[in-house]
């Protein structure tokens, strides 16, 4: 199975189907275009999420970081009149920073120092950077265009957005592993991240939207947007600055063309005529992950709901 | 006043001095030959254990480090399999040389980070690094040559040395603050540093062993080596097998010619005439600092002889 995922949500849901297959049957394909370099250091927030998810050490109160970090790197940084210590490190997190810029420094791919993290840290998954060369969003506001980071933690994304742009996004390749585990999925699974931000530069990347266009295996998507709301973060206003419906229908017709079934929360219940008439099947469960047993539940669904499409498709 | 120092006892000296000093009237002058990169990482131990010595936050146990400092992001480095994590490095100590790594990356000289650095901390001296270019000390030994950090920490400066080189040292340049700080010096002291690895090379870069000799004030320096003995450190043994007498006498000679005087412990009161006849005047003290107390005491003599040999140049 091939899953699509941002940070947050989608790191859950990658965490439930991680742990719903057998070892070794997950590839999670992240977003990479919220990387930045910060204090020197090379970041990939949504790597890092789904990392530390995947590996059980992801603090469950905030949604970044390690459970039980400790700031005293960070501190000392600040007591040094460092720049940027609005961005909250901790001194485990650091650790990974350090190791994953060596590496690149070093010369080393992208993807080469993740699967060397998410070995160490024991995780049976691959875990795919969407891309090994740099790609930085950028967030068209009324200050202005900002860096990722700076719109979305710098100034909690309250910024009004009226565009986005994937800066190097015309020079990445899709990962070499990407290939291979298309080929051999038996799904492929939109993860509830941001659809613009988190799922549109994976998409973005020359040759993925065709690659998943053309993947013989059932795909995917579950909606981050539940009761017209994001569960975390900017995706509704988001979307609505943009131009896009906020809602599971207004998330489908994004991914719509691209994906044979969308899983909606049970709140948008009245939303299933509109989203089949994308030309799409629906399913509708509970989708807010609350706990690991959310997580697991919903994994559940996808997995029923992704059969259910193999086998009507080879019927 | 002028100290030259490398980490340790140099760094206790200097501290002394400073607090009997009137704030701003402390230039220390220190080596850089042990820097080196780990983790991706610029890392000066000397400076850093002058900066943590002068702000009153040195680790007094290991003799490097801050007090109290965690081991947090050590530990996460070690989890993902990274290379030296021998060298032991704390969370409060990983921020300075992240700080550092990235000014110098961003084309800062090493100069003007230490100076924000000792800023940060509110140090009331001037930090000197003996020069912003790159030196690093080579050690011969039986085991081939070895960077500085790998015989002194991972070997545990076991092997006997051979021979010392300071590659790039002929194209280093003493620091630009050199020249006022020796104009306006009443004494130039040469702390009880190791003086073949902490004060060789800052007398090896070109220019900086001339401007001593040619300085108007009484120079002086205080031993390392006490009843035969290095207090801390592979002083003694190095001394011995590169051709040195392994006594503050050994010490005095090295300096012959340099200094106008010599401070020796009470334990070595018998080398006072044979140092004596090498054209330099002795002072004999207590000079183990186990406390505060020590290097205030000990300060007051080296002032109080610096005094004296000043005193008799104007008479």
């Amino acid at each position: 199975m091939v899953a699509l995922a941002g940070g947050g949500g989608g790191a859950k849901l990658a965490h439930g189907l991680l742990r719903a297959l057998p070892p070794g049957a997950l590839t999670v394909l992240v977003n990479t275009a919220d990387d930045f370099t910060i204090h020197g250091l090379h970041v990939s927030p949504d790597l890092d999420t789904v990392l530390y998810t995947l590996a059980g050490l992801a603090n469950p109160q905030t949604g970044w970081g390690l459970a039980g970090d400790t700031y005293a790197t960070l501190e000392m940084l600040a007591r040094y009149g460092a720049a940027d210590t609005w961005f909250q490190i901790g001194d485990r997190d650091f650790a990974t920073h350090i190791f994953r810029t060596q590496r690149l420094q070093a010369g080393e791919p992208l993807s080469a120092v993740t699967a060397a993290l998410a070995s160490a840290l024991g995780v049976p998954a691959t875990l795919l950077p969407m891309t090994d060369t740099p790609v930085a969003t950028v967030v068209e506001t009324d200050a202005g265009h900002l860096a990722f980071q700076d719109y979305f933690v710098r100034r909690h994304h309250s910024d009004p957005v009226r565009g986005l742009t994937f800066a190097g996004i015309a020079e990445a390749q899709p990962p070499l592993g990407l290939g291979p585990a298309l080929a051999e999925a038996d799904a492929v699974v939109f993860c509830p991240s941001n659809p613009l931000v988190s799922i549109g530069p994976i998409l973005a990347v020359p040759g993925i939207r065709d690659r998943i266009a053309g993947c013989r295996a059932p795909r995917v998507a579950v909606s981050p947007i539940v009761g017209g709301k994001a569960l975390r973060g900017p995706a509704d206003q988001m979307l609505a600055t943009l131009g896009h419906e906020v809602s599971a229908a207004g998330v489908a017709r994004i991914y719509a063309g691209l994906i044979d079934g969308m899983v909606i929360d049970e709140a948008d219940a009245a939303l299933a005529p509109q989203i089949a008439d994308l030309g799409m099947r629906v399913a509708v469960a509970p989708t807010v992950m609350h706990d690991e047993a959310d997580r697991a539940a919903l994994a559940e669904v996808v997995l029923g709901f992704c059969a259910t499409l193999l086998g009507e498709a080879e019927a």
